[in-house]
């Protein structure tokens, strides 16, 4: 099959098909509309199933033949346990000892821990990845090593091409921190806790063979429920699905930099100054050092002004936990949690709430979270004069960052991208993003540690602005003044070789991405 | 079309058409498999829903027609209100007055509260009924009257329906006792509160457009989330959803007969002395008065035996939530609930948990609860001497009861009907079920007040028997005794009129309903 090339939207070349499946180029900022129906699995029947309930299988191996593995399939895993999934890894050494080739590994995100799997890449047991690549996996990627082309879904594009049928799946593997014979499932107990489980529920919901891998078999029924058994196919028990230090870090560290410590400060008081922040605000919170130290900064304030934010919605992590303990948040929604503090909160208190991807960011839904946000403040590689912002690839055009909920976030009321002006030397604001993940039109303020810049189109924001004394610069100052710092940065070459799309959270395609152009 | 009668594998005569479409025969418990895909709803766009996430429109008829309330569609509506609904039939005025005809009625459960509907049966306002019938409309459709044929479905049926696409819901209509202007509802709270939601779930998720409706709008997020918005298209505030004394009655009695007692007595005796009952069983609770009887001797045998059921699934009661507060029982799975001690449990204990229909009965999912349980015991209005079960219709053929979870349960471990040898001077056991409903092969025991019958095929329990002095006698014999009290009754005549069918879980037909002959 041929791939033609098309300007999309936003300017940017992309192909027509991926992977041998067509896609479709970005439309603009709400415009794609979606017509067709949603995926419909394999009816299943009561009589195939053990009438105890008991789904034990002796191990993965013996699950994943039972499940039918073979040439060519797709299989998904969720990456609650970050850097330390045990799982993932597993699944693929047992492919290649059974000389099964071409699968598709769809995870809700990849890891370094996951670097093991290259050799699998190369030897064409995986064909290729969809899902966010992180550091080796990504730079491996960005040097066209991968057979086929990544795809980078944001985490509600890959609920929604789950929903839709665009990817579909053979085999989901869940690690489940607590599970019952039958597959019911929770991750708030157990020696790899990681209190949610939300990136599975779709999976678990449409794939077509369901493996429930754990570490902790508790008696039927497992409660709460978290993800259900009655989608469950088999249940193994493993030694170990996970390393808790690496699940959850226990220690998730305020930034201690002065200028990053600026730069959160001068946001929060943005956000105050021009009415951002307001009784009853629903706000997001994250695990990054800046986003804590701004998460700090916004509990002092709705504090002093005996203010409550209606909603918190994580990402959580002690600071969070804190707010909802104190008064300053009424409720979290939980989508995923980063300390032990937030899990032990999930487990005692009513108003910490689980909340998957599925109710916060699938834009083929009836609606969802991320428009109801008033705040929302997110990291990024690159943003450019325009206020598009990159944050999958670096300076040097390497794949190295996960895309996460980046893009979904995009759609709240208020988006600001807290970024220093420059990194190792490096400035942050360029003439044109490396690679497009989110429209400019979507972007509404960065703040630096040297001045704040504010999107032309956010006319409100500006006039409030106005009447304050915070440093508001516009872009293209703030971008000259990086580069009488540090110089003009060479941009980074590319082959015409195809490595990657970006999907925007319609299912279109926002951005490719080409091969890096080795330095000889 | 022409409709052809065959006798399916039960010896029942059933059509193979019914309501113009295609329904497969009964083949046997277990036999038929299902080959096909779940019903895939139209995919939704968060670009069609308020950014600020508020669905609420103005009026149930404002929500109808932006819903595109038309001639033929199939509107669901949920029963958990019981006999206190108010808004089912506000749906059929809002479209008899907008002159909408010939609109299928697929609510979980109807009600006597529902009779006022039979106007509308009557000018074709509503073309037919596809649930339960209790009482006025049962009669209704008996007496031949009905336009289209009347579909029952046990609870799991229903459930199976919708998922498989057997069943495509218009528009789903959700009571909803505590509601957020996103769609997000509870049923824990609010003056309406009836505790669950599980009989709604399968409709919010599969229908083209659901509407919910509520006396008890709060702020986003409504918390817990029993069902989510992201499934909701409109939010409606009225004055009340249900009458609370109706919704629970607060008052649920045991039996005061001592035939019944004596009924419970032995019930609870046999499971006891013939091992059913034993520590860390799953026990399935009900709230008929003799089931609460049953419920009150069991508590005490596990009491004094120091052990404990692993779960009560409820229908609860506070019987069954004294049991799991006196530590009798372990942990409570709700389907539904029956009274306010149990609604207050639910709100406060996390060991009560919501349990849908869905997970405990659906026959097209990987497994379910029905075949973990190890003792359900129900109610039928006939037996016949094969151990055939009836609870839909009465001795004098008019089809006057739902059939709820029945059939579900039958495929417990163990199933027992306490009944009382006749009601009204008419024999419970019959030469002849009139509506076979459940087969006898998966009915083990027939506990009455003058004696117990053993199903022959369960010759473990009838050894285990032997060694007691349980009052064993064969179903022959106790049909004989009833028959020397109150003589051989008439058996109801039928005219050729095809009114109704009965549907096995499996989506299957396991009987046809006639028309009740006229008396003169």
């Amino acid at each position: 099959m041929e791939t033609n090339w098309v300007k999309n939207a936003a300017g940017r070349l992309v192909p027509t098909q991926v992977n041998g499946e067509e896609v479709i180029p970005f439309q603009g900022v709400g415009k794609y509309r979606v017509h067709g129906k949603m995926h419909a699995p394999t009816i299943p029947s009561f009589v195939d199933f053990p009438k105890d309930g008991n789904k034990v299988v002796d191990s993965l191996k013996t699950a994943l033949q039972k499940a039918g593995l073979k040439d060519g399939m797709t299989i998904s895993t969720h990456h609650h346990f970050r850097d330390g999934d045990l799982v993932s890894n597993r699944i693929f050494d047992i492919a290649h000892e059974l000389g099964v080739k071409d699968l598709r590994w769809f995870p809700s995100a990849s890891f370094p821990c996951n670097s093991p799997l290259i050799k699998y890449l190369e030897d064409g047991t995986i064909h290729h990845i969809e899902g966010s690549l992180n550091g080796p996996l990504g730079r491996f990627a960005s040097e066209g090593k991968m057979c086929g082309t990544a795809v980078l879904r944001s985490h509600g594009s890959r609920v929604q091409a789950i929903q839709d049928g665009e990817v579909k799946i053979d085999i989901a593997v869940i690690a489940a921190p607590t599970c019952d014979s039958f597959g019911n499932a929770n991750a708030l107990y157990g020696p790899s806790a990681c209190g949610v489980l939300g990136f599975a529920e779709m999976d678990v919901q449409y794939a077509e063979k369901v493996i429930m891998v754990t570490d902790n078999l508790v008696e039927f029924p497992c409660l709460p429920i978290q993800l259900e058994g009655n989608y469950v196919d088999y249940v193994v028990v493993v030694d170990k699905i996970g390393i808790p230090e690496k699940i959850v870090s226990g220690t998730t560290q305020i930034t201690r930099s002065p200028d990053r410590l600026k730069i959160a400060e001068l946001t929060a008081r943005f956000c105050l100054e021009t009415g951002i922040l307001h009784d009853r605000c629903i706000i997001q919170s994250g695990a990054g050092s800046i986003s804590l130290a701004i998460g700090v900064f916004i509990h002092q304030i709705l504090k002093e002004k005996n203010w409550k934010a209606a909603v918190s919605f994580g990402g959580s992590t002690k600071y969070s936990v804190q707010m909802l303990q104190e008064g300053t948040a009424e409720k979290i929604l939980e989508g995923q949690l980063f300390d032990t503090a937030a899990i032990e909160s999930m487990r005692q208190n009513p108003l910490h709430h689980n909340f998957s991807v599925f109710n916060a960011y699938n834009y083929h839904s009836k609606g969802n979270l991320t428009s109801m946000i008033d705040l929302v403040t997110l990291g990024a590689t690159e943003v450019d004069v325009n206020f598009n912002g990159n944050v999958v690839s670096h300076s040097d055009g390497y794949l190295l960052h996960g895309i996460g909920g980046w893009q979904n976030c995009l759609h709240a009321k208020n988006v600001i991208l807290p970024i220093p002006l420059f990194r190792d030397r490096i400035p942050v604001i360029v003439d044109e993003v490396t690679t497009l993940c989110g429209p400019g039109e979507l972007i509404d303020v960065i703040v630096t540690e040297r001045g704040i810049a504010i999107n032309p189109l956010r006319t409100d924001l500006i006039e409030k602005a106005k009447a304050t004394n915070l440093p508001v610069k516009s872009i293209y100052e703030l971008k000259e003044e990086a580069e009488r710092i540090c110089g003009k940065p060479e941009k980074p070459q590319f082959t015409d070789k195809l490595i990657g799309i970006v999907k925007w959270p319609d299912g279109t395609v926002i951005d490719a991405i080409r091969q890096v152009k080795p330095n000889d």
